[in-house]
């Protein structure tokens, strides 16, 4: 089998069919967020926002649906040895959670510079954290490692069909609160909620267009969609920490199939619509979650007067400084 | 008549029926605002808290309610002339867009010293503001001066029947999102809020208990209670801003009669609740929401196990410099 029948495979294994079970898999577990609407936001983007409030989901971020979607999909011989991943961000926490939720081991590998708050917070859930080296080959090696020690089953943050089917419930919600919607926009770094979100929206409301937003200083995946190859992130630099990794073989040939269109957008309208949704909407939005909001910034796109949704993907970030507070580097 | 009669007066005036007649009347331009959970905060709590989200009310406070209620109540010829005020809070900017909303106009008496954010708050709801020097009499022989000039109508802030009607509707629907509260909490600082939800829970929920707090720093309403005479705020230090007002004559007699206790706070408990309700809730609320909270963080009462209200007053805060980013001066 070539790549490309496999890559075909691959996105006919998961439909939304599969979604519809991740669904009824983790509501018991999961939140249903609510969907904000803010009159000064529609003024200032001048069209109907729909905010999916994923910042309220469990752990912070649309992350525990994949995750504990992964996590309950799993054999009972299976989960019994646990799950396993190296992250330092919303992943990790969402997958400890998860895995405690089921009663089963989580470990997870932290590069020893990951910030005390994140390992707390992944301690907190009941994750067994593993330290290694700050590279990305000491992280999948230590992984490796406790994976032939344990048996425990990998879950990627996003190269995963089970995560992805779980990331794809909050668009099915959103569809289910506000019909009829012109368009859905999610961030996009490694594609997981961009992938589920646009095999939802496309099966459900085929005439919704789904469009993606990516800070232009961390722009593989618009990059990729032109090239019509995985192009890897290279030295992203953006204040959303969210958004820095690459597609994955299994998200960028549903995004390249169903996604309209993934715009960029720079740091400043970021930092302005991060801001804008605090002081209007009273949200605390990371700045990846502003990332689809900063189109409107920007104007690159005609949205005028439609009914659109937007997938807010989460609400962690430090109270400590904020991120219009923190001296940037300018981007060259 | 004596005094005393008058305060039975004027008691009676307000009766739970008139709060339902103010919702009826503001129901049109009021939000309902959602009522959140949030496990974190009952396990630091060890309580069931239901967190009414003023916050996300319009003009983000609950002052929304009673200045539209006033605001709607007037008779056409007297709304013609308008209404006005002397604020430079949350009552300023929600007198100006209920009047807006109604077509009338709203004058405005701020003092010179006010944030140009609040001066940009007041003019964008189509305010029509008159500078005075940053003095009390200065404040109200201005606003003495506009009535002359206009005919309107002033809106106190708190000491108006018609005010706290409106802001009794928080408690109304607080109750019929959520059964059976144990106990309902507000902040109190003119004791517009605290009032108008007591007569409200207490007609209609005899059983439930209804517990106000202050900032130690801010505590004239403790000490009238104790007093049992309104004793007046004097040099009033405390982050929660809101809360910086003495009771009124119509506020004092509904508080003395309805409420259990008033529980003082300090700074840090404040900001402590504040900054854990931001991180854990991804709600953006201001001190003063915060300071019914604080009672957890020094548990002075004894609330374990209990569910409780907790009408969240809102969330206008700058988002410039954080109140744990500002050093504070010691309360001696």
């Amino acid at each position: 089998m070539d790549r490309l029948n496999e890559m075909d495979r691959l996105m006919g294994t998961l439909t939304v069919e599969e979604i519809h079970q991740a669904a009824e898999r983790i509501r018991p577990f999961a939140h249903r967020t609510p969907v904000f609407t803010c009159k000064s936001l529609n003024e200032r983007t001048q069209a109907d926002i729909y905010l999916k409030a994923e910042n309220l989901q469990k752990v912070g971020a649309f992350k525990f649906r994949g995750a504990c979607n992964a996590v309950l999909s799993l054999l009972p011989e299976e989960a019994e040895c646990g799950v396993a991943t190296h992250s330092s961000g919303n992943h990790a926490q969402a997958l400890a959670l998860a895995a405690r939720l089921r009663g089963i081991p989580a470990y997870i590998v932290m590069p020893r510079t990951a910030p005390q708050v994140k390992v707390a917070g992944v301690a907190g859930y009941g994750g067994q954290i593993t330290f290694c080296e700050p590279t990305l080959e000491a992280r999948e090696t230590t992984l490796e490692d406790v994976v032939q020690r344990t048996g425990a089953t990998i879950v990627h943050p996003y190269n995963d069909l089970r995560v992805i089917a779980g990331q794809g419930t909050a668009a099915l919600e959103l569809m289910e609160q506000v019909p009829d919607l012109d368009v859905v926009m999610t961030p996009v770094g490694g594609g997981g909620l961009l992938s589920g979100t646009a095999i939802a929206v496309s099966a459900l409301s085929p005439r919704t267009r789904i469009i993606a937003a990516e800070p232009e200083g961390a722009d593989d995946a618009y990059r990729s969609l032109l090239a019509g190859r995985i192009l890897p992130s290279v030295y992203p630099q953006t204040i959303a920490d969210g958004l820095l990794t690459s597609l994955g073989t299994l998200t960028f040939p549903i995004i390249q199939e169903l996604v309209e269109q993934i715009v960029t957008v720079s740091e400043d309208a970021i930092l302005s619509a991060m801001r804008f949704t605090w002081e209007r909407t009273k949200l605390i939005i990371e700045p990846s979650a502003a990332v689809p909001l900063a189109v409107f910034w920007e104007a690159k796109v005609d949205l005028i007067g439609l009914r659109i949704g937007v997938i807010l993907s989460g609400g962690n970030v430090s109270l400590d400084q904020l991120p219009w507070q923190i001296d940037r580097p300018t981007l060259s």
